[in-house]
């Protein structure tokens, strides 16, 4: 593996088919996953790794993200990347950004309603990693769902010619989605952070029997959260996979999302609903046979 | 040379170093020109020709705009275009485009000022192309000034591996600055016109005698405009050529901008002024020694 710090050598290192998995670092399983996913399809895999301060409000967590370059760089190259591009903000940035790119409608609710700039800061970040590294394709995680539905329509608008896959959840033991800042979590905040996934477990298996009313699904996701003492509700919302505009009911690919405050984490988990075979087929993601990396370090 | 419709093609036809031109068609010695240049300096040459509703207001002249594809691939065949882009309305927007590239702070004044989204619309579609065709280097007139001021910024803040290449404003004999949009003039419209680049040509010797006052140039610039009856000026602005901001006085590489409305047509004209080994050198451009194509075709 190489770790490189600039556009033009990344650019360099790619032959064939490159496989871009663009994240803020500090890796989890959820991210090895896109990494094993990339190294089977592709030629080149590049991961980047970037704490991009565009995506955060100024009361967001941006300086206590977590960052560990040399722990991220072994685990990567353990999962078979080829380049490793870590950027100084610097090479990101050299002049005071003046460009954004936004994306309309799909970012409007749910993550795009509560934390305003967020998806015009993933656009443009990710806009520019397509930009000056031109993958052939690029991993994303369904975990942050609107993130996947924004950067579709931005890849698709602006014409990248750069396929894009969401890849499947991964989740501890008992269901929590893995998330880099599941770390900030106390014991006692990690108990009611379950309380997220009972939800969204609990409506895979509704649709499984038949409940189709996206009303009803919200309400099942909800009950666990509102019932559970130290959570926060933000939102629990059935939409439309490709435009994340609400949907009354299951009749076209949809995913419900949830999302909530513990203490001064927010966490985000969802279940996409997918069509296959004239069914319809809920993703509940991976569920990791013993605890993740981010709790064996800590 | 190829014509194609689709994105797909025009990459698959691109080899080696690719010099993008992006138009809107209806060519004249000044389009030319910039095919020329990448024929010197690039492998492929790839001339982009779509009208960009995006860059055009509701009240502005889109329905009208002068449209001949068989007349301009003739020309751009013979000046040695390997590849023509003629895309469908449907190939560039599938769908109803949700995403905007916007540059901010260069865009404010002069055309910005002038033509609310133009400058989004601009940058989107060129972000679109460079995305789609991925050229090495893009070719655009120095005449839409604030424009090649604003690609070169969302180039750089988007990493877009594409050099930039700014080429000298083609003029009629009598100075008039080449623009599709001449044909539009009938011929008391059209000498009223001459008074702009009177006022551009007047800068550019104030410039070699020692004037240094952008007020002073503006002034110079605005006079003949004002002057004449028949044509109103919007503005004569003298900028920074990094920035589109104003400028006191020739301090770092600039250029003064006009705008005027002759009836019910726009026109642009400027000079670029540059530093050239210590010494400040006008840009008043090329002067053709025959009528241009759009008067000999007329």
């Amino acid at each position: 593996m190489r770790t490189v710090d600039t556009f033009v050598d990344a650019r360099a290192l790619g032959s064939g088919c490159v496989g871009l998995v663009p994240t803020m670092g500090y890796f989890h399983e959820g991210h090895i996953s896109l990494v094993e996913a990339a190294r089977r399809e592709c030629d080149t895999v590049t991961v980047s790794l970037f704490v991009n301060p565009l995506q955060f409000a100024p009361t967001e967590d941006l300086e206590s993200y977590p960052r560990d370059l040399d722990r991220d760089a072994e685990m990567v190259e353990v999962a078979g990347t080829d380049v490793l591009f870590a950027p100084q903000l610097s090479e990101m940035y050299p002049d005071e950004p003046l460009t954004t790119v936004s994306v309309a409608s799909v970012t409007e609710g749910m993550e795009g309603g509560m934390r305003p700039g967020h998806f015009d800061g993933v656009a443009t970040v990710v806009a520019k990693l397509f930009a000056g590294i031109t993958p052939d394709r690029a991993y994303f995680g369904r975990k942050d769902a609107q993130q996947l539905v924004t950067v579709r329509r931005m890849t698709t608008d602006l014409s990248f010619p750069t396929a894009i896959i969401g890849a499947p959840i991964v989740r501890e033991q008992d269901g929590l989605a893995l998330s880099s800042r599941n770390i900030y979590l106390d014991p006692a905040e990690r108990e009611a952070a379950r309380s997220i996934s009972r939800g969204i477990l609990a409506v895979a298996d509704a649709v499984l029997v038949g409940e189709r009313s996206g009303e009803e699904l919200e309400r099942i996701a909800a009950e666990p959260v509102n019932d559970e003492p130290g959570i926060n509700l933000d939102y629990a919302t059935f939409v439309d996979q490709d435009t994340a505009s609400p949907l009354a009911g299951l009749n076209r690919p949809a995913f419900l999302s949830v999302a909530a405050r513990v203490g001064r984490t927010r966490l985000l988990d969802n279940v996409h609903i997918d069509r296959v075979d004239g069914g319809w087929v809920p993703d509940v993601g991976i569920r990791l046979d013993e605890p993740s990396i981010l709790y064996r370090e800590a």
